[in-house]
Parts: structure tokens; C-alpha cells; sequence
């Protein structure tokens, strides 16, 4: 049977090996990773709301009983498309006769080397982890501390206010509503500086102007402070130094401003379209290429004049859309032409306040929540990761609190 | 108000500080952790069972709303009993009217230095989550290495047969059962061997022999190999060395062959009893030192001829009568003498099997099961992880399953 080579299991490749699933191909899905991971949710997991295993799901229980799906987990370096190979860190390396590239993002500094050593991103579960012991460590450090440092080490700046930053920013705030006080006396909330820097002169920039100041009101109301126009150019242990010259002494620097394609670190000889992603025609292959596919947010695929944006979304379409035309391949007919279907972007803000933009209308507050909780409880993969995170948000919801918050981490 | 220093959060550390909530004293409890850790189920963690959030509670948390007790997260490095103070690592000292002494126990490798270097341990819950991690990782790299290569990464080695031994086996040996064949289609049960070690002549050397040998049965039931009589001598990355002379290639050294107290290495001028515990008088004080306690698995009271067993039951226990004794000696009463009463042992091997001894009736399958689970779910503290581990344990119960098996720390 013909081999079809999947690569990376996040939205995009797990949506493509699953619609094959049965099918008449020997299908190989590889990840670095053993498990596929909820990305929109790894916030959550970075502000102590939920557990790792709330939105990660291991990669071999989706396919358990699924005799013509393989797993591999491994670091896929290169592709000679030619000969029709994969080169793997590990070996031994992979042939195909399709492969999927779907090997999504990672975080970009823009080659701001001290930015990298000193910021958190939100993109890996380990970042994810990280973040969460690193800023309830600062609050145990700020309570032995002096005022000044104090006053640093409870300055938490987050760069960016796409979805990211603000929803990082929006559940740090609780998180200091809930600890600042209760859990830590001698700490009070105005004793913490939570400050959100955006370059473009506005909140949420794809987002409606509307639903960016809504949001930003209520960051506002949950002790954030918002600065547009103004971006992190460098960094050091005890500071961050601003665009307009300014020195932020701070305790964390949160990196939400930016991620970059992962195409194999250069081992892909293949064109790249905007951003750095690889071009790819109406079918999703990549230019030449009769049997090579690439999708989700490795991808640039133009429609209505740009590509595609780097979400969930985009990628789940394009892997099923990428099964499809692989079937359609094999039984000798033409390949269909894909075209996205936005369902919209939504963003909470906090306990209770959410923004969405569903079929071109604007939801905010309540209701923008109550919408955002609607369709990521659908969402999540698998049942009882639902009812975990179910469960998890009720109790987070009743009775005000977080109840993981361990710094596990070695010191 | 007198000021009570309580150094370590564990179950004699924290019982001691809730029974001084509320009272005459000014408390301060320090851990260099900031969760109370229920240590008798990290097996369950390591083997993919539990996530940490199960086990850990904030210690803060527990503390909230006590207007006594404060909370500290250092790493104490030695006191200076004739002059009342503690010496932290990062520093300012703590000073004490009554100290109480709860540092609990570490792994003890009897100074072989190879197999420190290559053990896994079961005693933090970054151990337990870095042994969950590399078991995975052993199965994925089995998965894609030749016939010599796989035996050898399913080789797992658990060295010392007392109760975290023969529980850690059960469930590794049931974690395989779940994944070799069905997430793993080409690694059947066969190709894995769990070896469990004991230097003394038989499982459970705590337990009476029946049930001790109860233990085994089930053991090899669930596919593991005991032998007793001997002891891990050394290990390299390949292979342990037995003191047979017997070189065992495998992938994994568990090390659950023994524990020493943690007396703040060597910073702590007090005798020590058996086993380089802490010696304390009939009071639970350290000798000559009228304000100055020692409890749990540091310390050695003396009991019917021995030392009390390096058990929670214990600890708590002298928690709660160092408390009663502090507040006696504030009005002026004289201490009372401490005595155990002994609740009895008890340990789980795998699913639907367990061994028990309570009040002097051995207990043993599905009854011996039964009491465990009944016991650990009342002592677990805090009611929100209560559910969540009796959820967890039903999910693994009636669907066969280990949802939480991710390869999370860097490789």
C-alpha cells in the first residue's frame, strides 16, 4: 500500500491521519512529542488552572485499533523530496510516497538574543510549565524580599496583546486576585504590576476595534496595565529596556509577540511565501511537488488576497482537506481545489469576559465567555480530558480558586 | 507570642502547624517545597496513574485564613540550637522559641556513586515525574531499535522488594499490560521484564510472610521476576552489576532499596540513634534541649525495644503530640510522654490486589485492595484532590486505562 508520511500531530496532522484512518495507505504520523497537545489552552496550564494532562493527549490512544496508522516519535531534521525520503535526528529515515508537512510554529524573538535568554513563551507544554513554577516562585521570593525588589520581582511584563498576551494576562490577573491577600498575607494586589506591551497601536489587531477596547477594559479592570505603540527591544536578568529607552525593572518577561514557521531548519528545499512559510498552490502541495503537502501554520496558503491565519482552525481544515485529495490521488481522480472556512476568533479576558467574532458577529462580555467556553469544551480531543477540564473550570468558577500551583521544577 | 519554627511541610511538619492554628503562638513553617506532598502515592504519578496535582497541595492553601501561621518556602541549612536560630540557604536566619524538627527522609544509594549517577528514585515529585517521562521514552526508542537494543530498554530493574518497591512493580507492570499491544502493536508483554530485587530473603520483609508471599504471587501474576538474596553492587548506562556477579543489561534502575533521615547535612549539633536518626527522649525532644523536637523519619524514638518505622502514620502522630506538648509547656503543664499506636501497614500490588495487616488481621486481594483504597482516600488531604484521585482511580478502574503518559521534560 502506498505510504503516506505525516509530520508533527498537532491540529493539522492529527485531523490528516485520522480522516485515513482505514484506508486503503500505510500511514506514519511523527511528532517530537508524544502527545498532541491543546495548544489554546497551554495558558491555562502556565497560569495554574489546569494539569498537563487536561490538554495534552497521548498521540498512540487516538490511533489505538487503527491497524493502518503507525506513530513514531522523533525529530524529523530534513526531506530530500526528491528521492521521497525523511531524515530523522535519531534514524533510521523514513521513505514516502506522500508526506503531510504539518510542523506548525515556534516562538520568534527576531533575533534578540538577550530577549531569548531571559523570556517565557507560551508555545510548548515544558514553556508552559516553566512559566507557572517561575512566577509562583517570584511571589515566594517577593515575601523575604526588600521593597525594591519586592517591586521587581512582582512585575510580570507580557509582550504582545494578540490572543496570547491578553489571555496570559487576563488569567495572571486572577491568579493575583485569588493568591495576593489570601494566600500571601503580606502581599497586597497593588504590590503586583502586570504590564502588557503591544507594538501596533492597538489591543487584539486582528480582532474588531470594538472587541480590542473591550478587552483592554477589562484587562484594565482585572490591575493590567496596557501600553501600545511600544515593543521589548532588550533584555537582562533584572530588567527589560523599552522601545521608547525606558528600563522596566521585572521578575518575568512573558514573549507573546511573535512565532515563526518550523520548516526543518532548512533541510526543506521547498519556496517560502510570507512569513517565511512554504508556498503552497490551491491543492496544498508544495510547487512541483505532485505528492507533497504542507498545511496549518508552516504553511502560507492565500486566499482573498493573503494567508492564511496561524490558528487551530486553518490547520484541522487543511488536514482533512490534504486526506481527501490523497484518496482522491490514489483512485485516479483530480485533486480539489481547498478553500477555508473561518468559523471566527475569540479571545477570554479573566473569569467572565470573553470576545468573539463568530460569522461576522461581535460578542463580548459575558456572552463572549459563555461562547469561548461552548466551543472549547467541544473541541478538546477526547472524552474524558472534557470532563477533566469540565470539572476543572467549575471548580475554578464556584469557588474562586487554583488548586495547581506547585513549583515542581528544579532550582 | 512565643514563636514555634517548623521545619519541613510533610505529614509531621504540617499536622504539628494545624493543630497550633488559632493558638498562642506565632508559627512559621518552612519546606523547600511549597506543597505538602502525599509521598505514599507518588508510585502512582511515576507509573502515568496521577497527575501531580492529585498528590501536592499548596501548603499555603491549607494555611489560608490562619492568622498564626506563616509560610516559608527555603531550603534550611542548620541551627543553632544554644542560640535559638536557623540558618537558611538563601538567607535571612530564622530565630525560635520552640523548634520542631520535620525534614523527613532522602534517597540513600549507601554511597555507590554509579548507581547514583543512573537510579531513578521515588521520593520527590520531580523524580517520580522524570522516571514517568524516561519509561515512556524507553517504549518509544524500543519501538525502533533491533532485537538486543529492546530487550535491554525493557528491562526495567527495580532494586528493593519493601512497600514502594513491590508497589511501584504492580503498576508498572499494569501500565504494560495496558500499552504493549494496543499502543504498542509491535512490543507484546513479552518482550518487557520488570525485575524486582531484595537483598533480604523475601517480599515485604515489613509484612508478615503470608502476605508477603501473597505479594509475590500476584508480582509474577502481573509478569514481574522477584529474586530475593540479592542486591543491585553497581550500574553503568547499560547494565547493573548484582551482587551475584551477574550483569543485567536494562533500560531502567528504580532504586527503592532504602532512605536515610535528612538532618540538615550535618548542620545540626543533636546525637544521633539508630540509623543516623535524630535521637529524641520520651517527649519527642532532642536530648538537652527542652524546646527542640525531632519528628518523622528524621528522628528515632525508641518504642517496644526499636525505632518507630520511617511511615506517615508516625509522623502524624508526633505532629499532633509536639503540638499538645508545646501548648502545655506555654501554661505551664508538664509534657507528656509519647506513645504510637500503630494503625498497621498496608500496600497495593497492582489493580484489585493488595496486602494489609491492620489491628493484627492480615488482609490480603481484593479485600487487602478494598482497605487500601478506603484508607488512602479519607487520608488524602484536601477535598478537591479527594475527588479528583477517586475519579481517576475509577476512570483507571472500569476503563482499563492510563490517560496521563506524557514524555514532558526535555530530552
Amino acid at each position: 500500500m502506498p505510504r503516506v508520511v505525516i509530520v508533527g500531530a498537532g491540529f493539522g496532522g492529527l485531523q490528516c491521519a485520522r480522516r485515513l484512518v482505514g484506508k486503503p495507505v500505510d500511514v506514519l504520523l511523527m511528532d517530537r512529542h508524544n502527545y498532541h497537545l491543546f495548544t489554546p489552552l497551554l495558558y491555562q496550564v502556565a497560569s495554574s488552572l489546569l494539569n498537563p494532562s487536561d490538554i495534552a493527549y497521548p498521540v498512540r490512544t487516538v490511533f489505538r485499533g487503527a491497524r493502518n496508522v503507525a506513530f513514531r516519535v522523533a525529530e524529523v531534521t530534513g526531506a530530500d523530496l526528491s528521492a521521497g525520503v525523511l531524515r530523522t535526528a535519531e534514524g533510521p529515515d523514513e521513505p514516502f510516497d506522500y508526506l503531510v508537512l504539518a510542523t506548525g510554529a515556534r516562538v520568534n524573538f527576531f533575533g534578540q538574543d538577550t530577549i531569548a535568554a531571559r523570556a517565557f513563551s507560551l508555545n510548548t507544554l515544558s514553556a508552559a510549565l516553566g512559566l507557572r513554577d517561575h512566577v509562583l516562585r517570584c511571589f515566594e521570593a517577593a515575601t523575604a524580599a526588600d521593597l525594591p525588589n519586592r517591586r521587581r520581582l512582582l512585575t510580570f511584563v507580557v509582550a504582545g496583546a494578540g490572543p496570547t498576551g491578553v489571555e496570559y494576562a487576563g488569567a495572571l490577573g486572577e491568579l493575583v486576585r485569588i493568591m495576593a491577600g489570601r494566600d500571601y498575607p503580606g502581599l497586597s494586589r497593588a504590590d503586583v504590576r502586570i504590564l502588557v506591551l503591544e507594538g501596533a497601536e492597538r489591543v487584539l489587531p486582528a480582532f474588531p476595534a470594538t472587541l480590542g477596547a473591550d478587552a483592554q477594559r477589562r484587562l484594565q479592570r482585572l490591575g493590567a496595565t496596557i501600553r501600545t505603540g511600544v515593543r521589548v527591544e532588550s533584555a537582562d536578568d533584572q530588567s527589560v529596556t523599552l522601545s521608547t529607552g525606558e528600563i522596566i525593572p521585572c521578575g518575568t518577561l512573558v514573549w507573546a509577540a511573535g512565532v515563526q514557521p518550523n520548516t526543518l531548519d532548512g533541510g526543506l528545499d521547498a519556496p517560502r511565501g510570507p512569513g517565511g512559510r512554504v508556498a503552497v498552490d490551491d491543492s496544498l502541495r508544495v510547487p512541483g511537488r505532485d505528492r507533497v503537502f504542507a498545511i496549518g501554520d508552516m504553511a502560507a496558503f492565500t486566499q482573498d488576497g493573503g494567508p492564511l491565519p496561524m490558528l487551530a482552525q486553518p490547520a484541522i481544515q487543511a488536514g482533512r482537506a490534504v486526506a481527501a485529495n490523497v484518496l482522491r490521488d490514489l483512485a485516479g481522480k483530480p485533486m480539489r481545489s481547498f478553500r477555508y472556512k473561518d468559523p471566527g476568533v475569540m479571545a477570554t479576558v479573566g473569569r467572565n469576559a470573553g470576545v468573539a467574532l463568530i460569522r461576522g458577529i461581535a460578542l463580548k462580555g459575558w456572552l463572549g465567555w459563555v461562547t469561548w467556553l461552548a466551543v472549547h469544551l467541544v473541541f478538546i480531543i477526547g472524552f474524558r480530558n472534557r470532563v477533566a477540564v469540565m470539572l476543572r473550570w467549575a471548580w475554578n468558577y464556584f469557588f474562586y480558586d487554583r488548586p495547581i500551583r506547585f513549583i515542581i521544577g528544579s532550582r
